[in-house]
């Protein structure tokens, strides 16, 4: 009974990892389609999402089923429940994945092609914290968590400096409206997935300090 | 035994029903302070974040305790899990609130007094799926629930055509830019919120109904 339990445990563990991967891997293809523009890459990241929310289930029902029959108390029960929000967490990542793609596309067919500004510098921050996150939660290092919560105002700092210049860029010249919208919207994007990598990290120091950071991140903002 | 078990559960309803009564609020004044062009009433909802804040963090640590003490199975578990994500989605809905009225304050700010377009009937909408998923919830009425679903659909539409609006705005204007990227943030923040009701009300549906109707939203977007 206990071997059983362990060995779905682990289960649900690989099962988060695969999630991660998915993730991880639409994420850096929505940032490629953005600085390559590049539309079929765009689309493969549009098509991706459906196992992405295919995946978020399975994982989501397993865990009640975990739950359900195996009662976990404790470490097991903390660590479950943190891989429940991790699941949640890295499905939204896949929705902001989704978002950038499409304004890709969008960028595609502006009047100019606009300048990218922070963007790439973004995706670089942003896709660290996500690597950083999910490394956490694999080798359960909280160091790695501590990372990426150091790493959310450089991330914030530089969305707003983003918006800035593309009001600039509005400005000086009114063909650059519907892009910079565009713009805008992938920077608020990959802040967001900076914010959701951060609650990972937050979960991953929860499991292995048995510690509740949650909230800090939110009282700065 | 049974009977403490009983008590915790309700209690868990009644704190669920606090924390929606708070958020609902939230949303309701920062919209106001939007209409009304109210700096006064923006400050009171960020400074409600933090109440609301702590409440899920109380919330959800009772939840835990919950299931590592009473070990509840069936329909129970299905509600306490039913019930953190309900927890989880009103903070966020929280969040937006804080967002609507940070972009008020921006709009109070911007040199010319922007048109607010299609904010007042999107703000009726949202208002309206989140009081209906809310409603839902309280009286465990599916019916409620599929009503929420049913208008997704209206906020997105108005969310598209803000966007377009406020692109001609712009064009006209380029004194409105400024003031023109923040309602088309309290108009995504908006659709936000609706999305997130729609999340209450798939969770209502499933606790009423045991039926997943998870992702039939995401599929559509």
């Amino acid at each position: 009974m206990q071997r059983h339990f362990e060995k779905e445990l682990e289960s649900l563990k690989i099962n988060i990892i695969k999630m991660s991967s998915i993730v991880e891997d639409a994420i850096g293809l929505a940032i490629k389609a953005v600085l390559n523009r590049d539309a079929a890459i765009a689309q493969k990241v549009i098509d991706s999402d459906e196992r992405i929310n295919a995946l978020e289930l399975e994982i989501d029902n397993a865990i009640v089923d975990l739950l359900a029959l195996k009662q976990p108390v404790a470490i097991d029960l903390r660590l479950i429940l943190a891989a429940q929000k991790i699941n949640n967490d890295l499905e939204r990542i896949g929705d902001h994945a989704v978002n950038i793609a499409e304004s890709s596309l969008m960028l595609i067919k502006t009047p100019i092609q606009e300048p990218l500004l922070e963007i790439p510098k973004m995706a670089e921050v942003a896709q660290t914290m996500l690597r950083n996150a999910i490394d956490g939660f694999i080798h359960a290092d909280p160091k790695l968590g501590k990372a990426v919560l150091e790493q959310d105002d450089t991330i914030d700092e530089l969305n707003r400096k983003m918006v800035r210049e593309v009001i600039q860029l509005m400005k000086s010249n009114n063909a650059a409206i519907e892009g910079g919208l565009e713009l805008i919207r992938v920077s608020r994007n990959l802040e967001r997935v900076a914010d959701l990598a951060t609650n990972i990290a937050e979960e991953v120091i929860f499991i292995t300090q048995a510690k509740i950071v949650k909230h800090r991140a939110d009282e700065k903002k």
